[in-house]
């Protein structure tokens, strides 16, 4: 039904990543618009003049990213009057706006006052670069910028209630997701085959994450089938199933239960407690974190014993322990948790290789818990890997809470 | 030349982001391949077919990502064995590798020894997808796993080596990349287009980010003007190029300075630590960071003082200068360096709306330098703001040393 295309080479050689085309495709999904692809093309105005004929004959939709700017590589607007037979002008109102916003003298201004005529307008309220819209043959064009936060801000204002009322739904899919935890791929699929056998018109998608997989059930205006193949799944993996991602659920408990929080970190050297203060209200629970990089700052700061230290190593649950404990009295929190790992490339050796990530979790009135794991990957998916397995630890550890 | 596909409905609909195609992307360039296109379809046989045979025919080769897994949306294998009108088989060795690998009692083990008969394979040390590839008429085919890690190892060790055998390259396409910083696009584009117009065989890219500009010419063998083109960007532009891009240009000029680093931290949550620690040699400068996200911490871990905070808010150059201090006297590095700002999207007031951001670099034997910033976006741009201005201002510091 919805085609999307990004234009631009830093897209197709690479050096940025397509996030625009997932926002745009869940933001679109979340009312009922599938996506039927994603395309990505370079700044050729030739190449993308054939790409849009193709998408247009397709699809009721084509939304088009990037392109819209005032520099030499920028040719959408070109490129669509070409397409549609039409020239550029100013629309009445446009330069004043620019003005207003940018100010009298910005360089490109004689450029971006310019859209297709006939155009519908959708205002850009950070940048420069006006949306638009046009429709011919039963197919809409949407042309939105590529920088992330003016698209987006321009698409939940003005693209998507206008789509709403241009683009008619002949049937709504409907979806079902349900969020697991401490799970993998393969513990699954043997129930979404039993689903699918039991409720042939639901479509399922698994979805991997580290330490967590995603189900999405969906089907066209079945939704009995829908609800059936939801409670199946949540009747053979009940004791995992969050109500939310990982993260968020954790956030929430956080809050509902009045635990607060403080970490010590090493490995992961900050972007532990980033995962927490990602969110808002992160301030209603968290205190802060001691990021000790070297041994001497987790003796100094978090005053670990330089004989445990020496004797297990600053990857050690000897260690993690102490950090956990003390973080958690200079915080004066409920909880401390506390992170030390090899994430290499090198520093591996024979006893703990890369990927060796010890942790602890103290919470007051309980036992500490301390978990060693194994990661493969490289630096950053280690990262990844050690931040959502603690996340699930603290989740089992939460749930007994009464 | 080389068409990308991903494959897989947790890409189409937006919950997966398409890192691999950039990856892909970036590595074929590295190598003088430039992709064509990227695509993104959906666990959906019918319009995979449709697709693969379409890039088949206007590529010399195209690389699929996805759907080898062993679970119902897996389709690759299928489509393609319908498409070359071939069957599965078991490859000679297959199961004693994945056996080997995985155990006796794998569950997926039957699936996953079944590969297109006549492929030449891609051994997975990572998973138990194998990739594989097929030629004919001129057109090659390799299908690699959706899992980044897999993928990546599996392209690295065996696909590029393979690639450059089988798909020649007509005419090379050189590259000349420069990173600048402190620039916005329009600052750099009346350049380009004067380049544009004396080297009219270059082709220019203009890569914006956040307080850096990355500038792309490229040329089909004319190394000559692609070297002129690189010499004026830099006579009109030189104070602010990197040799790397920002991050990177930074750690290398710490390391080689031999300036040691502490940081303090209140709305970017240890996220400035973390920007500096994803690079393995951190620990050669890196100290730690104190995450004080609550007054209170920056009271009792940093040694605020109370009326300095109350008087001129957490907010204000005058806190992130005492943190600052203080965390580079508690962690005795040459370098201490403090950030405080409204992340939104609530808390901002009229007074400091958010996006206000106030850092201080204390560098030994130099005055403090305290800068306050406006940046506009939601929390994580913000975020991302923050951390890449940070890091331009203490480039400027550290390109000051000797």
């Amino acid at each position: 039904m919805i085609e999307l295309i990004a234009i631009g080479d830093e897209v197709l050689y690479g050096y940025t990543v397509n996030h625009n085309a997932s926002f745009l495709a869940q933001a679109l999904l979340e009312k009922g618009y599938a996506c039927t692809q994603h395309r990505v093309v370079g700044d050729d105005p030739e190449k993308l003049k054939k790409v849009l004929e193709d998408a247009l004959k397709r699809n009721a939709c084509v939304i088009t990213t990037g392109g819209l700017g005032p520099t030499c590589d920028d040719w959408t607007r070109k490129v669509v009057c070409e397409l549609y037979g039409i020239s550029l002008h100013e629309p009445e109102g446009l330069r004043e706006k620019l003005i207003a916003f940018f100010g009298k003298n910005f360089s490109s201004i004689e450029d971006q006052v310019l859209v297709p005529e006939g155009a519908y307008l959708f205002e850009n309220r950070l940048g420069t670069a006006s949306g638009f819209s046009l429709t011919q043959d039963g197919a809409t064009l949407i042309a939105l910028p590529g920088v992330p936060q003016e698209m987006k801000a321009m698409f939940a204002a003005e693209v998507l209630p206008y789509l709403e009322s241009i683009v008619k739904l002949p049937k709504k899919r409907h979806f079902e997701v349900v969020h697991l935890f401490h799970l993998k791929e393969s513990d699954v699929d043997g129930t979404l085959r039993e689903i699918e056998k039991k409720y042939p018109n639901v479509l399922c998608g698994i979805y991997p994450g580290y330490s967590t997989v995603t189900v999405h059930f969906s089907a066209e205006g079945q939704t009995q089938e829908l609800g059936f193949a939801k409670e199946y799944l949540i009747s053979k993996h009940g004791q995992y199933v969050c109500s939310k991602p990982l993260a968020e659920e954790v956030h929430s408990l956080l809050i509902e239960k009045k635990i607060t929080l403080a970490t010590a970190e090493s490995c992961t050297g900050g972007s532990l407690a980033a995962s927490f203060v990602a969110r808002p209200d992160a301030s209603a629970y968290y205190q802060g974190s001691v990021v000790a990089y070297s041994n001497q700052m987790k003796e100094q700061l978090l005053q670990v014993d330089p004989i445990v230290l020496a004797h297990f190593g600053a990857v050690s649950k000897e260690v993690t322990l102490q950090m956990a404990e003390h973080v958690r009295t200079l915080m004066n929190t409920d909880c401390g948790i506390a992170v030390s790992g090899v994430f290499g490339p090198s520093a591996g050796t024979s006893h703990k290789p890369v990927g060796t990530v010890c942790m602890t979790i103290v919470l007051k009135n309980r036992p500490p818990k301390s978990q060693t794991f194994h990661f493969v990957g490289n630096r950053s998916s280690i990262n990844e890997r050690t931040i959502q397995a603690i996340k699930v630890e603290l989740l089992f550890l939460l749930r007994q809470i009464p």
